[in-house]
């Protein structure tokens, strides 16, 4: 699967003064595509955390093109960018219907039990599965 | 219909260091299931908004039974435990499987243009609504 | 020490979309408040975790008297109000100079090793500490 | 002034289940950051906003170099990296003691009444400040 869709409503929590979605909230959108889409591919992301694997972000880059308000239905798709081994680059698309209001990325390290580690030597299934994953819908 | 149900997952951010959902988050997801409910029954809170009267919430109480956690798949049950014509009070219970984990209620007054009001006077149809919703599921 | 005063300014992203602060963020500064009156009379709360007491919250209850909003200079009041060496409730006000906008109370309990402990049996100094900051101020 | 400097503590609820800060948490801090800025250089934001100047984020780019904990007194250095008078970067820099964190930047537009705006036009003081703020510390 080289792409993920989810659907999902803004909370009231997640608007601010302006009326609009706070900017904040995307990266934590980005997060919640980002499991779905483990999920989707068959590595939910707390097994890979109880296997001792765990994917800090190193980076996100977020840009903001038009507004989301409260109760709005949207669409974030997910893809991986790039993989390496070592690192894991995530894309992220956020559509109302066919506007696109949002882009971004988040950088991903990978740990065991705290240190850096390659994804390849001790977790070979995770490493393909990600593998498969790479490139465009 | 007296009690609306909805189902969703923990996400990452909502967690804390004791590796549990913040107590802080509760009261989100409350306004989230509120929404869904006011949709269902008829009543988009969007819609409320948009014809002038607002709902600020003016207290909340909630009581934690049990710790919900990262990708956890949560039952929210809301129901409509009293209603005044110029007090609303919501009743929720937070579920893992048949775990009850939480619950809660928070209370609302009624706010047209920045002021106080009865709902009857200026929205019929949102009173009628809000009287036939409460009670026991 | 029986009341503990702190300062603080309200974020942008603790506004919402009726342009004050959201309700779920009180109990966010409440915590922040209490870590500051731990602090204040000699038990820093991360001191106490790092020596097996976790005090979660086990209910909160607030109190929306009027509205903070974006860059308000808050006061926030912390004080004692109830502790049984196995419960401990404290007590909260916010204020904007001296308009009283929220009152709140959280209550704790206490777990050594991811148990119900009673505070005396094995932390006695945070015991005598926490028992001589209770009452009025 | 070419860089500002604000200290603040890490707050339990921005913490994950990691048991570090979320990095959704650092673009808050960096909004409280240039807050605090402008007040300093002569601009409230909240003055902009209530004199018709909005200056969205449209965009934002942020690098976790080491992990904050609760309860970690932090440095935040906020600094104007770019300013066209009609798009504004700031560049901001988290430290615990000398200890480099994070990095991250924010793009920023202006709207008047909704539109885009050239700030020399109709906020030449404004326009000034900001001119003279630029650069390295």
């Amino acid at each position: 699967m080289k792409q993920f869709d989810m659907q999902f409503r803004v909370r009231y929590a997640e608007t601010d003064a302006m009326g609009i979605v706070h900017h904040a909230v995307y990266p934590v959108w980005f997060e919640m595509g980002r499991t779905e889409y483990l999920r989707e591919v068959g590595i939910p992301y707390r097994e890979m955390e109880s296997r001792g694997l765990q994917s800090p972000v190193i980076a996100i880059h977020v840009r903001y093109l038009k507004p989301a308000r409260y109760d709005d239905l949207l669409t974030l798709k997910v893809r991986v960018a790039r993989y390496t081994g070592v690192r894991l680059t995530l894309h992220y698309e956020v559509y109302r219907d066919d506007v696109l209001l949002c882009t971004g990325e988040s950088e991903h390290a990978f740990l065991n039990e705290g240190r850096a580690t390659a994804v390849q030597r001790k977790f070979e299934d995770i490493h393909e599965m990600l593998a498969r994953c790479v490139g465009e819908a």
